[in-house]
């Protein structure tokens, strides 16, 4: 079994990927999408981000056997709601949302009549909207899927070959497993990284033209993520919110603990700590998950 | 004036860029270097950091009318009191450290009868070594100088003209202040950024690995700079102690605030954080400081 038709509802940075993948790597395959943002719909339309771009959600999904829904979390369970009347009796209906029980949760309830199998396809850039999507963002990405117990393992299989093809390695995990995982992966990065640039901002004895100038020193590094989508970012936070609040409580120890050591003059105890951290890097490096060239590979001669 | 013979001391990142960047962009000033690690001393010579390698820093200082010490901030005193003897009366002594208010003591201190500006250009990468220099790290990148009161204007003028030579931005500024701006923009998010690593490989509930291969997420970020050098590193916050820890203490204040906002679900005040912090990325890339390319620019079609 394989997809003939995917419909992709909200057609932004995952959205509009996954759109223009799905023509580049599975040509057979008819693609539909909405956005609930008109000018969104118009632009998609130019960008051909989807083959047909329609006026509205139910006319997306109404011949498609695989509906991925590509909104905030926030928004899943009411954009659910619209499609169920619409979705053929054997669509299968996933997602790419960062977090998956709350969104096992609205979708399951949302659709009880279909089946749902969510899936978290870890890539992204720091940019949003019709225009930052591109076809190879999945590339050498892992791509995690959180079936129901009950899910079909034909679909299940058929969803995993679907982002196979579009260059992901696919990866199936408990969603409770996936909210921890990721909690430390990907959303206390974007928190801190929030927090140190909105701190920064805020200084009254260092302007910020200051802060801008002198960037270069390790600050330009977080407001990458910290420029990520703003709803995006507050649904992930309200609906992943134990497990950021039980890694935040380890980070926060492991601060104060550092901070100890700074103010007790303890070179030892810094010196081991700085020096297990560079491990971690070249692991991701090695396994093709970064870029090996210095400073991510940053231009260092542009004019 | 302008300077004729230049000395640099300790050819790692720093230093061998610099020494790189003057036999680029000032062909005719005369190089020599040292390095207290005979391994680094080899590799200079091999790469030619230095027009030449010297046996010992007295001999590397001898004849140059400006020796600019690269080596960590808790090493400045040690070494300038082992050249202090062979130093020309005129030369002028500066470094390339990441604090200044404790380099400009060390200096001063142990080299009474010299001139010494400290500066700091704000450029790195997360690579150290006698590899890891390039002539063109301080191109559009900003050097500040934290001159003494009493620091003659020929000299100061000729040092800001050396590092224009080399590419960089020249701005004067008091120790003190330099000390808590670059806590913001440098000292903090290391300190960050080796935390974040650090507490992400101790979880039990999540294994490295699983860090590894979701690191896409937004954690790889923070890997970058906290591969840096540990040793240099460690000096860094045992040097500026009191701005680190003030500056710190803001931060975690901050990110109190909006860990209460996500334990009460406080959507509208997690919304409003985010959205503000994407101004201050737009800006440091209208100003150069970082690429505008989704993800700093980093391959995404890479095999």
């Amino acid at each position: 079994m394989s997809f003939e038709r995917v419909a992709i509802i909200g057609l932004g940075l995952l959205g509009g990927s996954v759109g223009l993948a799905v023509q580049e790597h599975l040509p057979g395959v008819v693609t539909s999408g909405f956005d609930a943002d008109p000018a969104v719909r118009r632009r998609a339309a130019e960008r051909g981000l989807t083959a047909k771009v329609c006026e509205s959600p139910q006319e997306a999904v109404a011949a498609a056997d695989l509906v991925i829904l590509c909104v905030p979390v926030g928004a899943m369970a009411e954009v659910a709601r619209e499609i169920a009347p619409a979705l053929s009796p054997g669509a299968l209906v996933s997602d790419v949302g960062s977090t998956k029980q709350s969104i096992a949760a609205a979708l399951g309830e949302a659709l009880p009549n279909h089946a749902v199998i969510p899936a978290h396809p870890v890539a992204g850039t720091e940019h949003s909207g019709p225009d930052a999507g591109f076809a190879s963002l999945f590339r050498h990405r892992w791509c995690i899927l959180t079936p129901p117990a009950d899910a079909d393992p034909v679909q299940l299989d058929a969803l995993a070959a679907f982002w196979r093809a579009l260059g992901a390695t696919v990866e199936i995990m408990d969603a409770a497993h996936h909210d921890l995982v990721l909690a430390v992966t990907s959303h206390i990065p974007h928190l801190i990284a929030y927090t140190i640039v909105g701190t920064a901002s805020d200084l009254e004895d260092v302007t910020q033209g200051e802060v801008i100038k002198y960037s270069a020193g390790g600050f330009r590094d977080f407001t990458r993520i910290a420029a990520s989508d703003p709803t995006m970012w507050r649904d992930v936070f309200l609906n992943n919110r134990e497990a950021v609040l039980e890694m935040l409580g380890r980070f926060t120890e492991d601060l104060t603990a550092l901070q100890r050591a700074i103010r007790s003059g303890d070179g030892e105890m810094l010196f081991d700590r700085f020096t297990k951290t560079r491990a971690i890097r070249r692991s991701i490096i090695e396994q093709g998950q970064d870029d090996a060239r210095p400073d991510f590979g940053r231009k260092h001669d542009a004019d």
